[in-house]
Order: structure tokens, then sequence, then C-alpha cells
């Protein structure tokens, strides 16, 4: 009988044992698969891919001599081109475009005088040959004037409705599944996600929470002068037709550094006019640091533009052969879309 | 026999009863203590610090008319004369005539110009008499001509050694405790809480995570323009003499619309010159909005300027009798820091 008890505890007690093995077994396996989800399932296996995913483990991991401190962690996307489509024109181009007939009906001076003859025009090659002055004088004409409250909930209202020509889709729908994939996997990280838009900032807060998940203070534009001034009694804050913040071309990382006071570990970009100086500063960082080139040479689930097409340098928004080469030379990482990339939108099957 | 297993069960039964009972009553007596911890104790119990926890609890906690969206609750502090000591002079002013002796050494000829002269002349009461156009001078003219991380590191290194000339201790330990208290309530009822300073961003973000648990990207300064350049094939940033952002006056809200997108919830401030327009702005939106001014009314724990001294209103970067007047009428909440303070400083017993 107490030779039986005994026994009976032995078992118990390897039972207790087995069932602890098993588990111990069983959350070390769920561990090990949790680490082998891949993080970036919209890629394929290729050199792109592998470098993300390397800087990311090299740079957050211990022990690694490239280990940053969390509250360092930074990296900065271009938005057009890089995060969503910039092809046939940048979005906020056409909402301003959207935005001239009645421009013009309030300033009927304006219809004979350019750039918004040619936008009254409707005609499309005349269009794509305005400069980015042209451009520009097009977007302080048309986002001023009105209070700083008046133009976020503009905006709001012509997204909610607005359609891209090629998909019939809202345009914070063509976003790169792929890259929101990389956003929150940098997150995921520890890594702060900031934009550096060459684009109006106040135009991308409006959706860059919701389209990105990037809070308002992470996102760096260009910006407008605005007023401080009373409407009777009432303290306003107004448009004006002034640039206070130039964020292209070296403003990008000029202005970056002017808002957070620091290099960005990794950045992402796609245009020889505009991300070049972001990426060429972030390289040459000491320690690893990562400068992503994105290349549109997808002729059917997007664009081709750029080397891949053999465009011109001096054509704005898009990588001329100069740079492509440059990167290669400071071994950037070069995404091509068509390889790189399984399925370029979220709603892609 | 049976009957006593059947007692010492229901014994048992309500000896665990009774046990889970205590553990109940233990838990809710936590959670209400818990509850009933005060979240400003560096405060007098008054209208100041009733207004501010009153303001937290309206906009947080459903079911309530005012309340605000998590991603929408945001504060806006100053920092000179709000969350830390302004007087004698500005900190950043105090490293600013530090750097004036090299400065004038690299170019002797600014030995015999104004404002330069008067800060060699070591001529305290002509010192307090300059100018903010002076002061300006002075900073664009010592905090330039260097690459930024040269500048951020001096800042750093200035730092660890200067020491206030009253309380013989380094600026950074110089802030307000009950306002310490403030920022780390907002934030535990998830407000994000900005720096909305006159001084350069670049220099308060060196120690504004440290100091006040502000991350960088949420200080809003003043910003001198920063360009791109090449030392040989190095990519470089360096500090130029001109002002990108001037953040000071209207400057302070215009420019947070201008890197953010939206009006504040809740804005702290203490100076007529600098934060009228923030606190009247903030104050001006729909809903529960905090307007909060602190008085400098203690002359024996710190310093008594502005209204309570009767200053003349131009004097910068204090408090206008003008301003006073005005902040009552609106019902602003004014704290007094003789009265509602229990301690200044957290060095204070």
């Amino acid at each position: 009988m107490k030779n039986q008890k005994r026994r009976g505890r032995r078992l118990a007690s390897r039972g207790i044992f087995v069932w602890l093995l098993a588990a111990v077994a069983c959350l070390s396996l769920n561990l090990r698969v949790l680490a082998q989800t891949d993080p970036l399932p919209s890629w394929n296996d290729g050199p792109a891919k592998q470098a993300i995913i390397k800087f990311v483990q090299a740079t957050t991991t211990q022990p690694s001599p490239n280990f940053i401190p969390a509250d360092q962690r930074v990296a900065e996307f271009d938005q057009d081109g890089t995060l969503w489509v910039e092809q046939p024109l940048y979005t906020q181009v056409v909402y301003c475009l959207d935005h001239v007939p009645a421009l013009v009906k309030a300033k009927p001076e304006l219809a004979t005088v350019e750039p918004f003859k040619t936008v009254l025009s409707g005609d499309r090659a005349a269009l794509a040959k305005l400069s980015t002055r042209q451009m520009f004088d097009i977007v302080l004409a048309t986002q001023t004037g009105m209070t700083v409250e008046h133009f976020r909930d503009d905006v709001k209202k012509w997204l909610a409705t607005a359609k891209h020509p090629r998909w019939h889709r809202p345009y914070t729908e063509l976003v790169y599944q792929p890259m929101l994939e990389v956003l929150s996997y940098m997150r995921a990280n520890g890594y702060k996600t900031f934009i550096a838009t060459g684009g109006s900032g106040s135009f991308v807060r409006v959706y860059s929470d919701q389209v990105y998940g990037i809070p308002p203070e992470q996102v760096v534009g260009t910006a407008q002068a605005i007023t401080y001034s009373y409407d009777g009694e009432t303290p306003i804050l107004s448009m004006e037709p002034r640039v206070l913040l130039n964020n292209l071309g070296a403003g990008k990382i000029e202005n970056f550094w002017a808002v957070y006071g620091d290099r960005p570990y990794a950045a992402f970009g796609n245009s020889s006019s505009d991300d070049q100086q972001m990426l060429e500063y972030v390289k040459a960082g000491s320690g690893t640091r990562l400068s992503v080139l994105v290349v549109h040479d997808d002729p059917i689930r997007e664009y081709v533009y750029g080397p891949a097409q053999g465009l011109p340098d001096t054509k704005v928004g898009t990588l001329s052969q100069a740079m492509y080469d440059e990167a290669k030379k400071q071994h950037w990482t070069i995404i091509s879309m068509k390889k790189d990339w399984k399925r370029v939108f979220t709603f892609d099957k």
C-alpha cells in the first residue's frame, strides 16, 4: 500500500514533469515560429528584402557592434513614388488643379495668365510640361487665403471623393503594400518612422495616421507661411501664398534636422531631384545606415519611369541615371518594384 | 464522521469565501487609493490645481460632453519662465554670451561693434538693456558656421558644466517640479506634450527628453537655416546666421500649426510678448480648452517680475498688466507661484 502510494506519487510527479517538458517545448516552438514569421510577406526573397531585414536585425538585436539605442532609431520616408503612386501627377497637384476653376472664377484676371491658362485648357501634354516653379505657383495660388481649418476640411472632403484616373480608387488606397510592411516592421522594432515629403505637410497630415500609421508630428513637409490675425474678436490662422519651409531637394534633410535634430539611420526615396541629399546624408553617417531607392520598372502593375525608361535627368520627381549610378557606387539598397514586390497594392490578389 | 467532514468542508469553503471577500475588499481599497493618489502633490489646493485636474478629467473620462479622442489630446508648453527659470537671463542667451569671447578672438573686428562691445564690457546693467533684436544678433553670430553635430555636442558639453549664478546648480535642475507633475499627469491621461519655445529648438532638443520626457519631434522652437554642402566628398549640414522659423510672439502658434496641423487643447505660458497669441488661440477653440498663465510672484523661492512687480509692458519675456487683465477676462487659469506651489524645484525640501 505504501509502495503503491509512493509509485503513484512518482508517476504523478513524472506526469507533471512530462507535461512541463511538453509545455516548454511548445513554448519554444511557438517562439521560434514567431521569430520565423515573415515580417515582409509581400516581398520576394532577394537582395532588397535581405538588406532591410539585415539592417533591422543588426541595429536592434544584442549583441551587435551596430546596435542602436531605442530612442535613436529613426527612419525617414519620402512619400510620392516611395510610399504611394505619383503618376501621372502628384496627388496634391491634382487637388490643386481641381481647385483652379473656382480660383479663376473668383479672380477672372488669372484666366489669361500662365500657368492657369494651361490648366484651364485641359491640354494634358502641356500640363505635363509645367515646371516645378509653375507647379509651386498653382499650389500657392489655390491653397491660400482660407483659414488653416478650412483648408484641412477641404482636403479631407476632396480625398473622400476624388479617384485615381487609372485605378478608379481613392488616392489613399494607392499605397504600396510592401512599403506599409516596412513601416510596420521598423516600428515593431522600435523605429520612429517619419515622412519627409516635398509636398505640403499640412496636406499629408490629413491622412498620414490613418494611411501610414504616422502621427502628424512625424510628417515633415513643405510648409506655407501662416498668419495670425483676428476675425472680429476671434483669433484665426490663415494660409499665406509664401513658402516657409521648402522641403524639396537638399531642403528635405536640412529641414529634418531643423525640426528633429538628428541624422536618421535609414531613408527611403525614389527621386533624384528631391531625395538624393537625404539618402547621401543618411548613408554617410557612422555605423550601419540604410539608404534605399525605389525604382519604378513595372509597366504592368504600376509605371515605368526613371532609368528603367531612360527619361532625361531633368524630369522632376524621377530617378536620373546619374543618381542610379551613385546609388550603386555607394551601396544603397535598390528596390525593383517588378522583381522585389510580390504585390504592389493592398487590393492586389 | 461524515458530518464532521461536511462541516470541515463547509468551514473550508467558508474560509475561502472570507478570504476572497477580503481580497476583493483589499483590491477595491487599493484601486480607490490609487484613484485618489494626488497627481499634483507639489501643488496647494486652490483654483489653479482644481482647474487643471477638472480639465483633464472632463476631457478624458467618459461620459463627458467635452471628451476628446486620445489622438487629438495635445498640450503646448512654453519653456523659459513656464517650465524652468528664465532669470536673470535666458539659459540659451547665457550659453551664447559665454561664446562671445571666442567669437571675438576669431573675428577681432567685432570687439568694437554693438552688441558685442557691451557683452565684452561685462556691464550687467547694460547687458540687461539689450533689445530682442540685439539678443538675436548674438545668438545668430555665436551659433553659426559649425556643423549641426558640432553645435549639438557643444551645447551638451556646456550644459554639463555651466551653473546658475544664484543656485549654483546646472540649469537643467532649475525646472519647476509642479510643472513636471503637470507634464506627467497629462501624459498619463493620453495627452501629447509639446514644448513651444522662443529659443532655438536645436538647443532645447539636447535635453528635452531627459529633463521633461519630451522627445525631439515634440519640441517646436525658433530655427536657424541649415545648409547642405560637402566637406571633400562627405555631405555635411551647417548652421547659417539666418532665421528659418521665428517662434516668438504669434510665430509660436503659427509654426505649431505649420509643423503639427492642429489646435492644442491646452497651453501654458508666462510672457505677454511671446505666449499671448498661443494662449488666446487655444482658448478660442471649441469645447473645453485650458489656457494657463504662470505668474512670477515669489521673491523668496524664485523671482518677482511682471504684474506682481509692475514692470513696464515692454520688458521682453515678462507678463504685462494688459495681458494679465485679458487673462482674467477670458477666464484663463492663473498660477501664482507663491500661493499655488508647495515647492518650486525638485531639490526643494
